[in-house]
């Protein structure tokens, strides 16, 4: 049997060259970087991915190219959501032909599915998948994954192996652990939730897929280890810096462009999303980098900026923000002939 | 100029076979009776008709069959979104070149994107459209698009000439045309929402993009009419029914098997969705059908089944929902050793 | 029996003296000024009204003086919940000898209850109450009441004589009226929803109590007879500007300070309201009053303020926003030493 | 300088006598029992004691009854939200001469307030009140205390001094002690969420207001004292048993019914609550009952039910639901003539 999903996995995101196709090199040169700072495994095709903006091919691309570069060195876990179950399986079959160690599969999305249908879509997976599945449960984002069905589809599916829990609730994990662990005590939880990591682990969790070990693969490894080793102290001030930075990196652009400008900072060309962005969105980025750097400099992962960072605490308002809200209330003026 | 659009556009379901494909000859066959029926125009690849279910061929596939079948007998709008702005604007040259009148681009969705976002988004789709876009704001699925956001974009993409707004928010619609009419009154206001279509009317929209019209299209259409020459007492009792065919379509299945099941009845063999069903949700729909039927039947458009309808009213109960609920009492009461 | 509850009521905002305390001579002056222009009927403690920010004492003074002003000229609805049954079956006793046509009762709010606790709460009352019963229902502040308890309530108690919906959500009315006229003819659906008046009445409600009619009672008022004439363009464009107005002053400052500042320009001194304000919020509302007044103006209500007013559109920005987001710029930027 | 909050301090609920008046004998006793099985505090007239459905006289009461029989042996926190700042003021006025720690108050509820008008509201309160304060948010129910509000208050008055919060939101929770600590290292953090209790006090939270301790007073300071001694394991074990309590307590039944029950349980003659119960409620309870007889016979707080319990597993369903469920059922099919 397969080794049990634990630690800390990456959930990749895709370096992109100017033309807006996935940049190769770079990708290569970032998995590396990654194994080499210690995180437990990969993560394709998440959220932090993008894997809604890639087609069909690219995701695939995606896959092949790190499953390539990784060269079996850590485990990858691979998102295999497609437009319906028969494509969900062809990537579940083609992700084990490349040898990875399990596939993630968000609940179906757009539509708000009823746990009954979510049952029902898992279900024929689960029967019908020739590699591991971890269940990806993001209610913020797609249909949410209820401690019902989890605890049915564990019992029915024995290639249901683990859950990707991205809400950050804390019971609900606790409830999902109560229900799974008495008759599947090799079930795996995984929280996507980088601001509860800590406590998650301490209430049981088996580690975490978050966005910020893309960025500082380093400290996530840390607070995993601390935290698992009981050094609580230690671990809570790790976990404290982790949520300012996720903080920062989440709610000052829109999701993921924070992480790739972070990414960025760490000497990677991460080049721009898909998601086209407004004048404001990059003048925002601009002030938001600024503010990252010196947060990472404040660990010694990066140089300060040009003109130095604020001393004391690092500055917790939304630098992204500010410029928005300066341009909006001067376009605002104007249109109102105030300015 | 191309005429504005108006009037009742059919959100095309999709009949299947038996072996999972989209039923070429039904779907023809489909297209003939809505038209002969009295919709003015045909909307593939909409929510009705699962766009998120299909693989990009098969979108496209859906549109040329619609496209041929219908020879321009009436307008389509073809719903063209796909996973990024480059893939959306191939579909939009595409569709372009089928011959539809207009596509509809429903905003980016999973991810909940800000009004900068959504703008920078459509901003760059409506200037390099070849076709003329119709904006869909479903914010039940997808990232909202607010009223600030379809003003700037009236204003400056000459393209973008129409709203499809799925809200049912008639005060919202109100704010819309508001907005955007003193600038370009040439732009469309529809409706999705099938049980506000009389009162969007009267405030000022153009018309609808109603799932209810692919099942009653002549209904609908006597709505649509009614409404417009201001026959208020009798456009209101039908708006009455329209609700509770309406709601008992959509709130008693996992959406839109309800809208499938009742154009079963009206002669159509529409196979199963590509969303896999529980079994209590297939007895669920078996009631659910009953229930339908004795709600078409009512209105002359089928046969009362077998055994007969009950008199006066037709039930409001949900009928697929008692059969769920008997179902999870007995097997809890199973669990439980009480049964 | 007596009659149905129809038309317009006004919701009473409460004039406050420099002290804070009920202003009487000004609350009589209102309530005459509001009969002379065409109000249906007063409509005492309801949000409008602030109820929940009196005491027990005031709100009772409050019913008291606006019954003894107007002297059975027009019929009260008063609101009448109390911190639970017994206290509220008080209230209503007490408004019942003071000669109130009926009182308006909130489902109970803070904590969130099922449909069948509100079931059984208004049960409760409905079974002892003197005075006929409105049912007060606004999701978006209280526990909602739904269709089916609407139904039972209106078929096992004759003295809930009445709905009063603040959702706006037209289709649910329906649902309501579906539900519940075939049993209770006389039942009354009026809608708290200014900015669907005029489609709600269409769809079949038999009015409003309408925050705005407190403002503007000639506008809507008039917006009322025109609608049930079937006067639909007419209507429509006083519903448009109606929604202008509403929405200026309900999004643009605290609810319901609003309506508090367009009732000063209309010659009342209402005085500050109880909930405190900071400086951002004064200052906001000195911006909004102005582009209140021009509004006002636009109908001949006030003079323009001086200075005059924007030509052609009344200005859609929201003016208190732009002075709070100046100001929060301001003092975003000095805390990070950049001003 | 009074002593910093921290530990468990128990929102009281409140004994009633058949006639539905407060039970001081039954009061008074609870009161005893509770401090001897160790909670570190009293918290009367929070939300689990059901201070919205008192009169502003009987919250004073319940109070006054509480000082009195605790008499110094352990701080009170008394919950002094009233209708506006003034009764508020008056109120800290009181409980401070009753000699209460501190007083605990909610940010206004109905109206849902922005953070510019909570932050008016307690800092008109700061500024005035004789008695310590802590906020008290509940986002579920009230108006949202947002992290800047608290920093900003926590800077302006020194006679706010703890926040209670109950949404369970850890990483929210770590942000206010960011946010709050580095200038106020005697503001305390109380969470009000049985179900993150351990967690919370692992990320640096003071303690709790647990609405569990007024049931399982000895489990609830256990895990307290566990948690806080780093005893991870054992504290985890009693933190999944509290989360199954405490879920069923709170989902099966009217809040706080579900506790009034559970309190019953433990010798104490409860009452009815203020808000009436429906027939299916009532039978709810009786089966929650049993539920919860056989939770805490298994911790040998009680003995189990007649009849027994089931083996292994403590049932996880819902009684009360699937009572509900079964007599909707029935109740649905008689109408349809199906029964």
């Amino acid at each position: 049997m397969a080794e049990r999903l634990q630690g800390i996995f990456t959930p990749n995101l895709v370096p992109m060259t100017s033309a807006g196709e996935i940049n190769e090199g770079e990708l290569r040169r970032y998995v590396d970087w990654l194994i080499e700072r210690g995180v437990h495994g990969l993560y394709p095709n998440g959220s932090t991915g993008e894997f809604t903006r890639y087609t069909v091919e690219e995701r695939r691309r995606i896959v092949e190219i790190i499953a390539d570069q990784t060269a079996g060195r850590v485990p990858i876990l691979a998102g295999a959501a497609e437009a319906n179950v028969k494509e969900t399986l062809r990537a579940c079959e083609y992700y084990h032909s490349l040898g990875c160690r399990a596939v993630a599969i968000v609940a179906p999305f757009y539509y708000k599915l009823s746990p009954d249908s979510v049952y029902a879509y898992f279900r024929e997976i689960g029967n019908n998948t020739p590699i591991d599945v971890t269940l990806y449960n993001i209610p913020m984002f797609a249909s949410p994954i209820d401690v019902p069905t989890i605890q049915r589809l564990s019992e029915e599916c024995d290639k249901i192996v683990a859950i990707k829990d991205s809400s950050g609730d804390i019971p609900n994990m606790i409830r999902m652990m109560q229900a799974v662990r008495p008759n599947r005590p090799d079930f795996s939880f995984m929280t996507g939730w980088d601001a509860a990591l800590m406590p998650m682990i301490l209430v049981g969790a088996d580690g975490g897929t978050n966005a910020s070990s893309g960025v500082v693969p380093e400290l996530t490894r840390k607070l995993y280890d601390l935290t698992k080793s009981l050094q609580i102290d230690e671990a809570r001030a790790i976990q404290y810096d982790l949520v300012k930075l996720f903080d920062a990196m989440l709610y000052s652009a829109e999701f993921p462009d924070g992480f790739r400008a972070a990414v960025d900072l760490r000497g990677f060309n991460m080049g721009r999303g898909r998601q086209p962005q407004s004048d404001h969105q990059r003048t925002g980025l601009e002030y938001l980098s600024a503010t990252l750097q010196c947060m990472l400099a404040s660990h010694g992962f990066t140089d300060e900026p040009v003109g130095g960072c604020p001393v004391g605490e690092a500055p917790s308002v939304d630098a992204g923000e500010v410029s928005r809200i300066v341009q909006s209330v001067l376009s605002e003026m104007k249109q109102r002939g105030m300015a």
